[in-house]
């Protein structure tokens, strides 16, 4: 009963013994699909980008040294040997004394190797006069300066925003591969647990962790499969963690376990495959009772009953494996560095987490005020925070004004 | 043709005198839909939450006075007087020198005030030794602690992360309203683009922007309808704007405008209905041929083509617009702090921005080195690059060593 409980360290060391996350599938998708999905395939260009020497702007494609010298007093005089139009493949030869009208966007004749913009030109029917001289590859694009054949412009387990979408578009690639979405199997325990929407029996409460969790395991890039809630009763709970193991990729629940000898789903695991529960409660707080699992090779988490431990739970061990299941790469976690506005004491000997809120001082540096859970863990006291800190189980308390690094639930804090 | 061009503040407010954007209608969706979607209306509490005073351990259910001066030595002994589970309502009545048995998230029954953690109890039969005491309503959730009945516990015009998709669950709300997404149609122009996974003919180039575009789009919370390519020709952009009009509530065209006297854009645009183009180029490098137009009461913005230009411009204007129609507030944007490592210099007279990459300095501070998009508006550059500058057109230059706010493209810049 008084067992010391791994450190959050321990317990991912641990997992990391029985089970290691492996990028699932591929998967093929078009463009319009492709946002935020994670690249698994390397992309080289077939093609340069642009694929032709390109005009910048509208005006004359020139020789360079057909201009040499000129100026408004003394213009160059060239004569017009045709046209280039935008989109097509240029069919007349820019000679020594001779400019082609060409447009933004199209391909440069050749023997041309510069542009001369309209606005330094003066026509006169069938010549134009130069009133600027250009040097060499002025006004062009070379074929190429973007994207090189050949180069790896992309690479596996890059996340895809609307930047990279450009960049296959601009190599003509309609379809890309892309890692299949983990799915996570979300499911609630407990007898006194009702489902939104019904109504609510005396001694009951709504089920919150199902719906919390699934949006959570959608913000982190899996799929979650919410199967709802399940009896804490050991026939019912077996036949739904079964079902979920076959259901999913890795198996999420919430409620049921207290780190009591007379918990269910512990039992449950351990009789459904190997190595069964590998870690049994966590020196954390909130969050105490997480347990985790792996059975038959896929991991279940089975996290505290209040909602505000469970996400933190998830957060610190649902998440990033859900990230490497889908091929990703954690990304650098949000954080301001803040001063405490009072006091904090940790639980002694367990890593703690403590939700604030920020303001800004006279000098615009934030200042860290603590937002209680209380006891329950309130779902409302975490929606409205900003953010949490968090307290080594080496450390009995922060102190007032002490410098720490705010982890932020919401992408600013200050909206 | 020297005609001054707006600031982008003189854009900004020249759009707002003709066209204000205002949320579009309201639509339901379930919690499983909810995440990311902006809520429609105040959501004001119908329950308390919890909705009964809840044990937040096990243990047993006493009046708190009956364990005043329990220790080890010399616990007090009360009568067992019988059992509350979760989930259920309690019938039995705890009166004086009396304990009733309880569990985690089980309503405390009626008479008792506090509960006594079961590891500070010694159970004799049908009797129960305490030997610690407890106070008034130690380890008791109120009812209503979390909840007030009547709170206005979120607000229209929140964005719904897994904390407020929690908040509805908590309350029983299994439907929620939020906003329409905007639809955006996004067409691009050009002879010379083709649609990615076409073969690619001399003279062409394929599509970016309608792509790039199109997620950028879902990215800031509206709906994309990509329309596709459009020949730069009269009556087909006619049709095409039209269509585009009809179908959607903001329409974005890229390519087909450089800000000279030929343009179709414009014109067409200006024909369609009333008041047509309000803003025909803006003082800002990349991004000068940006145009912005009001047709029947909704707004058109044609961007560059570069999609470098384009992407800038969308994040500048259309942006706004499309969060505003969402029904949701801008996000304070992401931006670091940090110092140049070369002279910059400005385009005269025009707003700058330039793309930087960020690295550390040996005291851990942001150091932005520019990328130059060169004159193409290379995609790959901006995909490269973590963010960008913004040069106020007052200056010429920001010099080596001086401090900037760089705007990030990504969460973090260095992953």
């Amino acid at each position: 009963m008084f067992r010391r409980l791994p450190s959050i360290e321990e317990a991912r060391r641990l997992l990391k013994k029985s089970y290691t996350p492996k990028p699932l599938g591929k998967e093929q998708v078009s463009l319009s699909e492709a946002l935020n999905r994670i690249l698994a395939e390397d992309i080289a260009a077939s093609i340069e980008v642009p694929p032709f020497n390109r005009s910048t702007v509208d005006g004359y494609a020139v020789r360079a040294e057909d201009t040499f010298g000129a100026d408004e007093d003394r213009p160059k005089k060239l004569k017009i040997c045709g046209r280039v139009n935008v989109g097509e493949t240029p069919t007349v030869k820019v000679e020594r004394g001779m400019a082609a009208e060409i447009f933004t966007g199209a391909p440069l004749s050749s023997g041309a190797d510069s542009v001369v913009m309209v606005e330094n030109t003066t026509r006169r029917g069938d010549t134009v006069l130069i009133h600027e001289a250009v040097s060499r590859r002025e006004n062009v694009m070379k074929a190429g300066s973007d994207i090189r054949r050949g180069e790896t412009i992309l690479r596996k387990g890059q996340k895809l925003s609307p930047r990279e979408v450009g960049v296959l578009a601009a190599l003509g690639i309609a379809k890309v591969k892309v890692h299949k979405r983990p799915r996570a199997a979300v499911l609630s325990t407990g007898a006194e647990v009702v489902e939104p929407g019904n109504p609510l029996p005396d001694g009951k409460i709504y089920d919150i962790n199902a719906h919390a969790l699934s949006a959570a395991v959608w913000e982190c890039g899996g799929e979650p499969l919410n199967m709802g809630i399940v009896q804490d009763e050991p026939q019912r709970m077996e036949a739904a963690l079964r079902n979920a193991l076959h259901s999913a990729d890795v198996v999420i629940t919430s409620g049921g376990v207290s780190v009591g000898p007379t918990d269910i789903i512990p039992k449950v695991l351990n009789a459904l495959g190997k190595p069964g529960v590998i870690v049994y409660g966590i020196a954390m707080k909130p969050g105490k009772p997480t347990t985790i699992a792996v059975v038959d090779r896929k991991p279940v988490f089975s996290l505290p009953g209040h909602p505000a431990s469970a996400l933190l739970a998830f957060h610190l061990f649902v998440r990033p494996v859900i990230i490497a299941m889908s091929g990703g790469r954690e990304e650098a976690p949000n954080v301001v560095r803040a001063t405490t506005a009072t006091k904090i004491f940790s639980a002694r000997g367990r890593r703690t987490f403590v939700t604030v809120n920020l303001k800004r001082d006279k000098s615009g540096r934030f200042v860290a005020s603590p937002v209680p859970l209380g006891l329950s863990g309130a779902i409302t006291t975490l929606a409205k925070a900003d953010g949490f800190i968090e307290i080594h189980e080496s450390r009995q308390f922060v102190d007032a004004g002490e410098e720490v690094t705010v982890w932020l639930f919401k992408q600013s804090p200050l909206e």
